[in-house]
């Protein structure tokens, strides 16, 4: 990852960008999670690196939504790497409750990827966490950041952005 | 964590500061880590999360280093809890590698406690992370932040960050 | 837990045995998983221990299934604690695959809640794992295993085994 | 895993089978651990999920210890699969904790690898956890278990388990 890009191999992930259903007015794609025993600590409440995984989640339903099967552009050998991580810890979720992971694509630039995270209870009132995270797209096998996004990839990515 | 904060209980956690030996001469607490299969992920490398429990752990050791027992500062109602992180990537850690979290509590200001992060190869050529956290202490039970530092726990973290 | 079980306190979990729309015909509850790139290991398929997450969650949701909310259950001083457990693992999952916990509770016996699980493709055809859980009551403050299971719970468990 | 076996690729780990000093008289390997807030649940004590990262970090130290990189064996293109887990739980470890993750390497029969495991207090006084695990070598690419361990690995294997 600090060597130089390279050119990307060719990818033609699963495209046919579908009505993407779970997408909000204001272009937050919906992911909902329910706070088990696993997610809790001593605390009694979600320990904090068990939204890391939630947001990953999302991010892999948010790409299913537009087309891109996650597994398939990593079997073509082009993984999505997450090169930055933020997080706002404002409210912690309790175990059992119920929270949507809000997440929204936004403008690519070159190859990163940034997507925006909050973190909500069902009626939008409580905000639990906001989040923020940075992918670029790696060539698996070298480890080696790609010159430019695989084109299908791309183009999902363009069409999403532009709806904003 | 949204509520005004609160008086702090009587806290009196273990603070006979011992001499921290794995501390460097620039005030970085060293902890080492290997990446055991269950830290990977499909690439092979280190799954970004796992690098937050990594640091979790280091600060558990670093406050046990200055003589804070954090399961007995829980016992006594003090939790610290993470409110921020931010984490940069830069080299994946791979399956195997030995790897050392420095860990540095800075300056404290009020009851916030941020701590800085360096994941590094064991000979110190190799950066892999650099990440930032901001605890602040919280009142178990109630879950509210506490107006002041438990007592005991202040004087250490000051003894600490006298010496940088 | 290696204490001598003690009395249940008064325990009113919410009861109200809702039809299981999820139940099979066979008395199984089903719960959809995806792996997701956190679930897997360097092997590219779901780590071993990731499935011991998802038993755990759709345990819980059989649960809340036949009316008992666990998280409601804990608040009011019952925990219900994993004694053993026993996994075989067949056929590993691949990284974007959906596959199935199949849950029963099996007949109670005392206070321990046997638990079969089975997890499999959407269609049924391949078998991954096959898991057995046994639970015990224990009473959170003290740690102590009940000597009787909570009267709510134990009714709901009853309907559930007696239709099979 | 369910296909046939297949001829296992020239393997060589490092066999230099150096002297295991962390193992005790009666042949356990010594892994400490200690129980941090990440490893707990709601509970206080440790999530049941997290034993089995504690028993894989056990077993690929154990390996080491007689001379076997486990992450270079995979590289060489050999996985130890996990196929069967059992684990009773005795008594919970609590966070702060530590404790020592005894494992034994038994009889290999065939191709399987028998791993037995005690968690125990340091003083040995406390059992916490008893487990056991089996491991068959499968190969990376195909995902086809090897008809015979990889010669490297079968030394080091036979000369820990003739000790016994």
């Amino acid at each position: 990852m600090t060597d130089k890009p390279t050119n990307p191999p060719q990818l033609l992930p699963t495209v046919a960008i579908q009505n993407a259903l779970q997408v909000s007015s204001d272009n937050w794609f919906e992911y909902p999670v329910t706070a088990h025993p696993h997610h809790t600590d001593y605390g009694g409440v979600v320990w904090h690196g068990s939204y890391v995984a939630w947001m990953e989640e999302a991010r892999v339903e948010c790409l299913r939504s537009i087309g891109v099967d996650y597994a398939k552009l990593v079997a073509l050998g082009c993984e999505l790497r997450v090169v930055e991580l933020s997080i706002r810890y404002r409210q912690p979720v309790l175990m059992g409750m119920t929270a949507i992971v809000k997440t929204r694509i936004a403008k690519i630039a070159g190859v990163r990827i940034p997507v925006d995270y909050e973190i909500r209870s069902p009626d939008g009132q409580d905000l639990f966490v906001t989040a923020h995270v940075t992918l670029v797209p790696v060539e698996q096998e070298r480890g080696k950041i790609l010159r430019q996004l695989p084109p299908g990839l791309k183009d999902a990515l363009l069409k999403l952005t532009a709806s904003h």
